[in-house]
């Protein structure tokens, strides 16, 4: 496969910058936990039991008889490193590039739909659609959750809903989450106002590749907390009613800057482009930070030169465990830093 | 006058990069101090006195023998600003630029040669010349000094040679000084010990813009302490002796850089080369190291697309005087910064 290809074959759909609000929402992602009534959750089912699950799956794709081209990979055959890089694609969560009994994994085409088999639950719907598309995603999850639903028997309870592995995500079992880039209201030091209000809203607030990790390029994924009470239309309308908030937040801060400080955000604007453009060695780190300021400036119009999906393309391009897909083989840190300012210099050179 | 024309009348012989070992060495110069007999040293002069001086040279001047073009110009009828970019330019001391008794200037069109009247000795002669050309330099200096003691009368005693304001310039009254670019002995960390060894050999040395000065953009001024006892030409002879090794210092240094350190050394380079080309505002400590950097690299054969002289012009044309000529305004430091990046952002995409 030549680096072309193998770049193409690493960048999916929600990369493209292409859905709506793409200037502060990156990607919108509905994740439905479900679990099969008469096998042992996965913290506690026998190999026999996990190896059930897969089967149950495997038949009812063999019955094709939904629109969904839907094909079930077995993990344990993907080499880590692909696993890792599908991480990094947000496609299937850390936890499940882990070893473990009887991963499966099954993913449509543009890999808007993914569905994780014997992770934390028996199967974990999720649908992750580019810019802020909550309802389009619920809409594809709800489709895809009733097809399955046809087939297979899901634990389910009167009282408490959809049971899960993790009491947390009991009821609905849905985890909705949005993606903004919010560097604005970090430039201006009113991110951590804001952050703090979202929480006051009962939502979750996690950096770039969830839980306890870092904001790494201004990127946060805001989600809603409640699973049981609430039904999976009250949860989006809330979620969306305060993604639409924090937008114009940061687009308000955008002008303010734009107003106020000019020439200074030109500044750190183009200094970032410039050294993305010209350097010989970067940590992912501080590419991050660089492709955040591009990003801005794109969305901006102060760098017209550059396209709107280079900043998702290359937060996904420039992980270790890509560029290492991409060299097809082990690099160290140094290799790497190198390595990817090479793969930076050269997209950010492609109009 | 055009912006282009104000550029131009702002550069000078010497900044054109290219005299011998001129990959080193900016500049040479020679600096003879000579006093008129019959008059009181200008830190004792009087007015009238001090006239005397500027008239005794008008005279000279007016007789025309000499084949060098001189034209004596009043200082005081010489605006502030451009008094400044004189002493960026090294044609005047600071302290010439001051207000102060009858200070003239004479200068060639070419500005290699410059004879201040009225500094801190009655005259003061000045050759400037590109890169290592201590020889070359002396020997017009000797020149100039021959052809103005045909006509005046200057004091000279047996023992002390040349008589001047400050005892420790009598004797040959010469100061030889050589500017030299040291960026890989200070990137290699060998900086301190060569300039300590310079000192032991009883020379001096000095960051950019005089004694006391910071070493901007690395660059050094090496010059003989002792005036008194050698030769013109032993000092020379002895100073170019103790720069060759310097230049050789500096050029193994370089050659080790890109030998184990070529990624890391091409990365800072071309980062530097990518601020300079996009920045929106600099300040001038933060350009001069950028420069040095880029001045580097094209002596190294790393950037190919710029100028050999660029360092050595922008390292005047951004200085503030310098930027508010050409600006033809005065300027706020804010909107220096601005002038200062958006010049050298047009200088450095000229090829």
């Amino acid at each position: 496969m030549s680096m072309t290809s193998r770049i193409n074959n690493t960048l999916n759909k929600w990369m493209k910058a292409s859905g709506p609000d793409s200037d502060v929402v990156i990607s919108s992602r509905i994740r439905l936990a479900r679990n099969l009534m008469e096998l042992s959750f996965p913290n506690h089912a026998s190999d026999k039991e996990a190896r059930k699950v897969i089967d149950k799956v495997e038949e009812l794709l063999a019955e094709k008889e939904s629109e969904l081209d839907f094909k079930l990979l077995d993990l344990e055959t993907i080499p880590t490193l692909e696993k890792k890089v599908m991480v990094e694609k947000h496609l299937i969560s850390p936890e499940h590039a882990e070893p473990g009994q009887h991963k499966g994994l099954i993913l449509t085409d543009d890999e808007s739909v993914s569905i994780m088999i014997n992770e934390e639950d028996h199967i974990r719907i999720q649908i992750l659609f580019s810019g802020l598309q909550l309802e389009e995603a619920w809409d594809l999850g709800d489709q895809v959750d009733d097809y399955l639903e046809s087939k297979l028997n899901f634990a389910f309870n009167e009282e408490y809903g959809y049971l899960t592995t993790c009491p947390t995500n009991a009821g609905t079992g849905m985890r909705a989450s949005v993606m903004v880039h919010l560097p604005a209201l970090n430039l201006s030091n009113q991110i951590n106002d804001v952050l703090r209000a979202i929480s006051q809203l009962g939502l979750a607030v996690r950096g770039l590749y969830g839980e306890g990790t870092e904001a790494l390029g201004n990127i946060y994924q805001i989600s809603n907390q409640v699973t049981l009470g609430p039904s999976e239309e009250e949860i989006i309308e809330n979620l969306q009613g305060v993604i639409k908030q924090i937008i114009n937040q940061e687009r308000n801060a955008r002008k303010r800057l734009m107003k106020e400080n000019k020439i200074e955000l030109k500044d750190r604007i183009y200094r970032s482009y410039a050294v993305l453009k010209y350097a010989r060695k970067i940590s992912s780190k501080e590419a991050m930070k660089l492709l955040s300021d591009v990003k801005l400036g794109v969305d901006l119009g102060i760098i017209d030169d550059v396209s709107a999906s280079i900043f998702n393309e290359l937060m996904v391009l420039i992980s270790s465990p890509a560029l290492q897909r991409l060299e097809e083989k082990d690099l160290n840190s140094s290799q790497r830093d190198e390595k990817r300012a090479d793969l930076i210099r050269k997209r950010i050179r492609e109009k």
